[in-house]
């Protein structure tokens, strides 16, 4: 199974792209990290996305804010999944970057997370990986179960310290 | 490579939903669909989802409106990649369906497609499908490109047809 | 009459919560307060909503933020009165969570109150338990006089400290 | 256990409310219907408020559209339950009804179910009054069963129906 | 020609509503201030209103946020023309309060300004009462023509400040 | 007591600004209708603006859309009361409108009515000339009483109606 | 002066186009007409927008709806002045095209209309190309002149008729 | 090729029209910088816009906030190119002014840009004016390519970063 490639349209975006980083590192997840801006160097974007699939990728997560070009123009140039994270940017909280990537014309899919959701753009990914990949789907499933464990452990705290009220 | 699951919250989103059937039985992609809705009968859903790795499939698709918390509902059992198409319902144009299923917290993703966007709910499930079937790759490919030639084709036309203004 | 349950989707939301819990201690209602995440632990979170009646519950209160789906699936395993509480999460002040949280479809109501809405929260499940619980229905009428006190106290102020403008 | 009160802003409001008055009726429950309006007969909107309770009223059910004040004012001159259903009016979908009604100040809560939700606001108020009367509780179930078969029966036929594809 | 009653929901709204106290009384108008909730004492804004043509008052301003019931709660009760300010509150940047006041149905009108106008709210109030003073009315054009020179006066620093670019 | 000037930005706006009209002359109001764009003759709306006082007029209606700046330009040329009507366009449902009227800056006040709101505007013209006319105090009043009748005749009926479920 | 080219990102978009194509017509401006899709057909529309000033293009309009990118992705491409016409799709009453077209990152301007705004979209490519076109500034100054004088026809119309009232 | 008219409607939108400012200086491009109210002094306003053309401006600028008219009421009296840049205000992000902005109704145009977008209403400016200025043209893509280098080094910085994970 290929590796993720995850591209940022802004080095302002890192910040929120980290999150996706690390959870594909801890994964142990092949990956690549790019700058590429679908509007200042569109040509090397769509380089990017057409070779892609021979590159070795399987799977391409792009971050970007405002109007939010960045995943549609990707998915135009590769039938690999693409996944779209919408920024938050300095107005509207994202709604901007979050229609933009979602309401994709039919034909070229994104898959898009919550604003700002690095983290689920990862597992997402991992969980397209996993498909193919039992060990990878074993740390998922680990890691489903690791979050229902802190939720109960909150639970217990919780519980126990507004017993007695 | 396993089936793909069409599964929407209420018969009445079939309409929206048989764009998406279209799509997977045009590619030849093994689909199962169902009506399971988050609310009414949740544990059938929890079930359904909680089972569908082992009963073969590779990826969810879900349909809803409104609180639209089916997609939610069967990630949170399930660690394939889920698909959410936000319907659009009597109020808001389907706003209130995308927040509910693109909006979800950490941990546990689901893959939003546009209101309503059945068909690309299916080009992405085949997308995913493709990294490990050559065959559906050029599907997906030869599909591109029809789009491709099908848009070269209305140029041409509306050049002829405006040419001598 | 029974106990109000009040569960928030993570323990990042007590704060909030806390209000709603401070008002039904005020009140001297039984409360039991957890952490139940619908997609985290959504096995536990059914658990409790299909066991709350016998476990002595009358009114469950629900908070959460973003794709909120914890009032909406506790709703769907219970038929006891749930109130939903959305929470404002790092966007949309809260809008994706109203929305995912009142916009519940026909069949399965939530009682929704105000983004953040924690204190009116408690203050509705106290008026459900008072409907059978005379001296509860007096300490609300006793509240209502209070706050209305507090209007005119603020209103002679303001009248005293404006009057010769 | 005692009477609910249903009260639309407008006779137009009509056709939104019988959804309400069937539901309630359906399950036997005593219901009074009203139209009494928040700004042009307020004294008398007050005035059936203030005296819901010795009326013999439990829980009121207030319909609105636009800046819909009809649910909040009845609230405020009533310790019972007030549920609110948001109308669709001319303009927003029933947004500006929704964020009227929804966004209590603390101290005076209204349930606020879906924009037009009026099946789910009786429901909501024949859960209320199901605290105290198994029968009715016992319709309740019976009705979520028979949702429940409903959709199983959708998903039944749904399933034949693509089952070849 | 009577006084102005600016009346707020709640006290919190003070530093909104000091702006519309601090233009009335720069024009010299006989202001009244109150602190009246539509919710917390329904009764003495319902009086308050009712009686404020005969307490000598020509226009009402009020000042709510969220659910802001003030302004239409008022005008209910009085045919004197009500100013309504919607107040920003903890969510939606006031548009609670916007469509709130704004969408009265017909009827009832309110005069609307801008979230948190409440400079606005006084300029207007004053421009209604200027329709029989003349003295008023002299003001107001005077401070339009100061409002003008500040302008021309920043005009033509900035034309200054940027001149040799 | 001066007429009224009921201004539109253009003559497909007539059929929301006659329901103002008919209030007008149903309470015997004068009135002087006019089509005045702020876009496509600005100096004729100027001149309307500039000279409404000494040509008579006591309070100006202005009805637009989209992005409707003939309430804030009439305004910005007149000390006189200004009424804004934000009329529903093409899109948005008349919230371009609705911001581009009351969100006017601090300064030029436009008292602005729910979308589409022609009576109102019309009622509230009625309201500010009333306070220096008691027959038209009088007649406002009577519609008052009127409006409260037909909701407590509707009352009756739908009492009626409903009575043995 | 060069020509305009009129793009849009659909077939389906040309009943919107149309009018801009009109308005070009009638101020004899040399227009080309194509379908080309950011999505669909990338390298052509790619290569459009950069072979664009070299094919004699002063002005390029784009026209396109939901995740509308086509207009920033021409501008991307070339330097010269790109007019974007944000479409109504089929949810958001083109929101989502509106703020895909205007919220565009420093460094590549989109001159965005209104949402359909083609006949604007005409009209300002013809300003632009009027600074070197005396002849065309001079037809703007008459079409300008002649909507002058149909608003005051429509005033005069409406005056008329309601006289006497 | 003439001048661009950089106008603000306040003083305290320079801080956004600033970085507008530097980018027309970092060109070479003749700029008049002014503050013009389109409410607190149309006349100024109009006299500048309809004398723009003969005082050798090619393009203006309008910056304002909220009620945003001040991009309008320049085009309406000028058939010169206007670019509006919406500036965020107290509330909603800018939203009221984008809205104002860009729905202007059909025939008198405002090239629309981000909310606070200055420096690309800047370049657009100059997109204009370079097309009848070979060396502004060269300016603009040797600025391009910049903006290009500059991503492709943040490209390489992130890609050297992550090289090991």
């Amino acid at each position: 199974m290929g590796k993720v490639g995850v591209v940022m349209g802004s080095a302002s975006d890192l910040p929120v792209v980290e999150k996706a980083i690390g959870v594909l590192k801890e994964y142990g997840v092949g990956t690549e990290v790019r700058v590429l801006s679908a509007h200042r160097c569109p040509d090397e974007a769509r380089e990017f996305a057409a070779s892609a699939q021979e590159s070795g990728f399987s799977v391409l997560i792009a971050a970007a804010g405002m109007a939010a070009h960045l995943a549609g123009a990707l998915a135009a140039n590769t039938p690999l999944p693409v996944i779209g994270i919408p920024c938050k940017g300095p107005n509207f909280d994202g709604m901007d970057a979050l229609l933009s990537t979602v309401q994709m014309p039919s034909g070229i899919p994104v898959a898009t997370v919550a604003v700002d959701g690095a983290k689920n753009a990862a597992l997402l990914a991992i969980e397209i990986l996993a498909l193919s990949d039992p060990a990878l789907a074993e740390k998922l499933l680990a890691a489903r179960e690791a979050g229902r464990q802190a939720v109960l452990k909150a639970d217990a705290e919780v519980r126990a310290r507004f017993q007695n009220i």
